[in-house]
């Protein structure tokens, strides 16, 4: 596989989408609700994820597609190779904020992660990476990340995870939130990655993250050291939604091993 | 008193402030501690203080700045014309991120909000508003907030807030968080004014700011239509810390006659 010219390829398609979505603002976004009234779809969700899934099809007709918008394939093994797609990435901040969203795209050749991008379209700040080969955020490469106590940590984690909620214990959590220095929610999983990989928030947490959400992010923290894994310590399954953690190394340990407990 | 005047002078002043920021950042920022390990400090922050109390007390000799940093003139009583400045707000930010902070700027006459800038330095967005004059992101005015019900508001509030704490009872802003479409934290009152001048945020609460976090930004979000008390729903006493929220009307009611609870 020439995993080089799929990198060009993949930074073209995402200029390209977000070009798009900038563009679309002019007309008015149609907001609709999917399952409940907090999952807010639009228009130019679904109409960024068919953009990618026809080029996609048209230009790699044996590759699979995996998308938020359900426009892709239904993926039930990792065999192959896997494009796993949120066209828009904080759907919320783009209806409210009409900003802080991004465009997360992973490219996964028999379950491993080859490609990871998270293009922030409004402040136009693109973060890529290629397996083994470093993560850059523009042209500028990310440098590798130190390990920092918890005391100095900086940690991405929705006050909604600090409430009671059937994922975990919250009381550890609210240990956690009084242990470190601080906490930032952001409301985008993507955006909350590219932060992590630029250094800029030590650990990200969620407890309820669908593949799409975390597929590009987990490619370019992972090559600047950080630890991905579900809230088990186990290796994220890029099939199925779940709890997700990202973390400097030792950072991941500490969180793991003392401040989270999973009620499943 | 020509505010008009003032206010060009206050735009130059803190456009020029915003530059000796970004090339400070070409050497090493020095961190110090105040109180504690989470009140961060540094160079920069002293020396931008400086800089503006040099020259408002070389022009307006006879005004009076309150400054984080406490340079400034010790004031007990709202007489006269008092700028009320935070040269780095998000000091936090400034040193994990290198991002989202703010120059945060009110000037008050008799107590009464006259002029509020709020500079995301490194954005490069800047909210100016003129009692009475509306707000402004750069040179497009901010539209009027309308009102918006909880179910549809997103809420800035830090996770700590949601965590046993000495200021609320932590019970009903759990069912705060559980009640809205979803709560953001920024790490800077500034910048999440900002975002409520802007319509980004629906409304933004915190149980113990200062004066100097929220002087500037009281003033834009008024501008807009946003009501800005403490959490005992009294107005905010620009003289001593405490607790504040600024929020869209209605949900003003709304979030201080359900969802707060202090104790002392």
């Amino acid at each position: 596989m020439d995993w080089g010219m799929i990198d060009r390829y993949s930074k073209s398609l995402i200029k390209e989408a977000g070009h798009r979505i900038r563009v679309s603002f002019a007309r008015e976004i149609h907001i609709d609700t999917k399952d409940d009234a907090n999952d807010l779809v639009t228009d130019i969700d679904r109409d960024i994820e068919q953009f990618f899934i026809s080029r996609i099809r048209r230009d790699f007709p044996d590759h699979r597609i995996l998308g938020e918008e359900g426009f892709g394939d239904k993926v039930e093994t990792n065999d192959g190779v896997i494009w796993i797609l949120d066209p828009i990435d904080g759907t919320m901040n783009f209806v409210h904020q009409k900003r802080n969203f991004a465009i997360s795209l992973g490219v996964y050749a028999d379950g491993i992660g080859m490609l990871g991008y998270i293009y922030d379209v409004m402040a136009d700040d693109f973060y890529h990476a290629v397996r083994g080969g470093g993560a850059y955020r523009n042209d500028e490469r990310l440098p590798q990340l130190e390990p920092t106590p918890l005391a100095e940590a900086v940690i991405g984690v929705n006050a909604s995870w600090v409430c009671p909620n059937r994922y975990v214990d919250h009381e550890p959590v609210i240990r956690l939130v009084q242990d470190c220095r601080g906490t930032r929610s952001y409301g985008s999983a993507a955006i909350e990655l590219a932060h992590v990989a630029a250094g800029r928030l030590d650990a990200y947490l969620s407890m309820r993250l669908a593949p799409w959400d975390i597929a590009g992010g987990s490619v370019i923290v992972g090559e600047v050291g950080a630890v991905t894994t579900d809230l088990r310590g186990e290796e994220h399954d890029m099939l199925t939604k779940g709890t997700f953690i990202a973390a400097r190394p030792g950072l991941h340990e500490t969180i793991l091993g003392d401040y989270v407990r999973l009620k499943e």
